[in-house]
């Protein structure tokens, strides 16, 4: 009953990278070629650099070449707004680590999700959050706003809502403003509990249809929108059938301790084992998530948070203070 | 793995009077003494009533005497107001049924819950659908209120964003507006997926400590308040642990077939199997309930559902449409 | 004090085509040339059509050539749903009357406004309330969903909170999507009390610079987006500059009943006229607006009409009632 | 055309001291028997301190006996943060200097207003953004609750939504919960528009029938609840018939500069000049209020301040930051 056969089965994909290398490594037992993890610790959690460097390694990690950074701190889920500081300015350090952006160069953010739906709701709650400035600079007083790179923020909806791929609303934009950057903030998918709301994933491969707690359909990629493209995700979901299966996993580790049962449980059809997961979770099935009751402040917290981080790194000639006083 | 004694180990109370029912038959194989079901079927769907009528009933049901109503009707789910209809005017005339009102009596509507975490916010939600009339009476011209019973209105919030026990703030405005009748609208837990948003639980009995999504510590009930209580619940979330025990469990059933395997595992340590489950769902652990994708919609639609339904039931004497003309 | 001179000094520009005529009608006596006004009456109000036909008339009525249609109900105020129907059906059948598409053609739904500001939100509302079809044709089931015309629905923000001109991100969106007709919601100011929510306006000219509640920049007219335009604007506000000049007009005409007084009082400076409304409207001044109380539920309200009066028009196809059945 | 006749004819009720103050002095050009007034000024204001000592004060100013703390602070309209903090270190200041509190003494909050209608909303946003205490030092950890002043909070909602005077909710939460000082915080009508959002006026007589926007019906004070009641209010509108009053009153002034106008129009029925204003504002009368664009944002800043105020004044012994880390 392997984790990779399952989430297959269960079409569901690895919104995370530093989970997809996490499983691979774990299931095969050795590194992955092309692909290169570095770890660091930092006051209120810990940093992890996963590169993808050769197509081999991409096509193992079922991710692009490019570099993902994961951010881990348990403490985001509590309400210390001091710790939220460190984060935040890790982030920002981090995020200004791959732009890759000439002083004057523009940014574009892109809040993606469903705003009537709370665990989906990040990416309009961060664009809640977040300060445009590139109006300022054209009709704003120039010794505040000219030291300001310009920035214009989006919160496209999704297709139910908007019945047009987020992708093609992204892409329709960016012909008209242009911006030599995009960076788009999502809701993710986590394998485990404990990443809700405390892991931050930045990539510089934009987002791949089928990631996501909203699922798009149509890539936001710089090879689709002609512009470089950040992806920022927080996990704010597991999805219910890989509870189901990871709770299955651990009752198994312990039969497994018994070579007799081992033997005879490695037998049982995993298609009906499948079967159980779906009979509980029906008639939901793959819209069954599990989240924590407190949710909604989760969202709030984080969304400061990221939305923060985003214009430190975008603004790094403005004190942190000062930017904090220009928006909600 | 009974799942009896699994909820018990857990903490997990029994929301629905139903499920319990059904648990107990199931795990005894035999009725259950002093206690009576009868089914019956809608156009919409099922309706279950279980009466507790002795002592012995209500300590193996873990619930008081009294009766309880269960309506399922899984095209709640579905965005289908016709049918909505048929639900609301069948929720009216079982509601309608335990009333036992006498014309000229009051009734305060009491919407529990947190109005900040989705999947609790469906007795606040209520509230915003109710028409309240205790005022109009008074204020509003007597030609078109004067026909309404005196209905009063109230969402108390939770005991975390007041720092009162939710009970204390209802005894409190009973014993100033003296209402014939409280009834009280919470969001329930259950233990299948497939009662969310689906079924509406009506009791007699009031609300006990440790129920609903929100768990409240004090009772709602006619003891504590003074006036009779009736409970109107809907199962918005399960339990993240309920959703892992019953994937154990159906896996169980099928290792069960094997003679020589079930005999193995019966010897399994099920404190283990509980260690398994709190493992994966750490750090969150009772706090993580699994919910439908479009959670927010379904509240808003259940909500009204529930708001008309009482209405109906509340003013039998004007048309349904006319009610619906007087709100939101 | 001509009511036209106050509005050029205070910079205030009309939104409502009816409000244009009346006023210019009434200050000069005389048919505007080149103009033409038609007035019905139906069950719930009136409907006025003016159609600007030549050059010079638009240049009088400061509004491009093309169709005014305005429904007045001041029934929308009230909470009479089945009185809404009605108006929803007038609005679906003037609507109609002027949208020219063939029964395959799209349309683009755009709803203007700051969501985060209740008097401007209407187009986010409208939006809210409406049916995006275009994906359901290509993902959804054909029996269903083959009928209905293919809609997508934006609410793209306001220039404070996106950094980009409304109408650019319209233009991009229009581009990629290439839909055969844009509906435009707004917000309006009015200059009568009387017709803040009540009344609604259809033009087939699209959105012009400074028009409504929010202020666009840059217009929203076929000019510029390369396909017909159809705007509906309801009036949320009255500029508190214009209720203030209204009083003042008030006392004048009594004031011009005796003939000394009118003479000397013909003589006051215009100007500081102006300055005693600055004064009494400082610091705030233009973005002051004068609403009532209950403006959230008349938003709301309002919402429902017009998404439903568009979808009505859009698909004259499918029964009213089913089209309810599909949306919030 | 005196101000305070048109106030009595409209049937407007001063809901600030300062203002009841202001006017009657211009009126009387004299000092008001029984009333003392204090000036002092801070960083970011005024502060305004008046006390009605004797019955005859009272009764001319229209206002019950107390003392009447005015914090003029127009920073309060800009998103400056750092100033923020100094008007919420001035009010937590004159806050406590009327709380008259021993240290164990318990606080109920009340939240007053329409959380559905902005400008009414202030009262429930300042509940949601303050920190209920008097569970947490049941259920919480000593070590940090020990320190804090049992303090509840309450939003009861208004008339048209409870059914229920509000003050009669108050009423019976302060009959269970008994707190030994309730503060009542509620959204006000100004005379003048800049005070719209920049004056917190904090009263040590408690709300009383007819103030504020939402207008309640019966007396929030110590003579209703039995424990003193501290009121602090925000206005967040000016009552369109006062600006419309003020607008004519600054026009009079300039007549009146020229001695033959002035003469004549003396001669002015007041009750025609009414009229002028009813005309303009029907059919929405009184409940037609002025209010800036940002309302929304404006009722979001000063919520912050008055709760975290509220806050620094019941919990002196904790850190701003500190308190500031609990909560939302």
């Amino acid at each position: 009953m392997k984790r990779s056969e399952f989430l297959k089965r269960f079409g569901i994909k690895l919104d995370m990278a530093v989970e997809a290398h996490d499983l691979i490594r774990g299931e095969t037992g050795r590194e992955i070629p092309g692909v290169k993890m570095d770890k660091q610790t930092f006051s209120q959690g810990e940093i992890t650099v996963i590169n993808i460097m050769e197509p081999l390694g991409a096509q193992i990690m079922g991710k692009p070449i490019g570099t993902y950074i994961t951010i881990d701190a348990p403490v985001i889920r509590e309400n210390n707004k001091l710790a939220h500081k460190e984060v935040t300015a890790k982030l920002a350090e981090q995020l200004g680590s791959i732009l890759n952006l000439k002083p004057e160069d523009s940014a574009l953010l892109v809040g993606l999700g469903n705003w009537n739906a709370t665990p989906d709701a990040l990416g309009p709650r961060v664009i809640h959050y977040s300060l445009a400035t590139r109006h300022l600079r054209k009709y704003g007083p120039q010794e505040i706003f000219g030291v300001l790179r310009p920035v214009s923020a989006l919160a496209p909806g999704v297709l139910g809502i908007t019945g047009i791929e987020t992708a093609e609303i992204i892409k329709g934009v960016v012909d008209r403003v242009q911006p030599n950057l995009v960076i788009a903030i999502d809701a993710l998918a986590a394998q485990s509990v404990e990443r809700i709301g405390t892991s931050i994933q930045i990539a510089n491969t934009g987002i791949n249809p089928g990631s996501g707690v909203g699922n798009i359909r149509a890539g936001i990629t710089q090879e689709f929108l002609g512009v470089p493209v950040i992806a920022i995700g927080v996990p704010t979901v597991v999805n219910a059938a890989t509870i189901a299966q990871s709770v299955l996993d651990q009752f198994m580790q312990q039969i497994n301790q018994n070579p007799v049962l081992a033997k005879t449980v490695a037998n049982l059809n995993p298609i009906s084992v499948d079967q159980a997961i779906k009979n509980v979770l029906q008639p939901y099935q793959e819209n069954l998530m599990v989240t924590p009751k407190e949710i909604d402040d989760l969202i709030n917290n984080i969304g400061k948070i990221i939305a923060a981080g985003i214009g430190q790194a975008l603004h790094p000639s403005v004190a942190p203070e000062d930017l904090e006083m220009l928006v909600h």
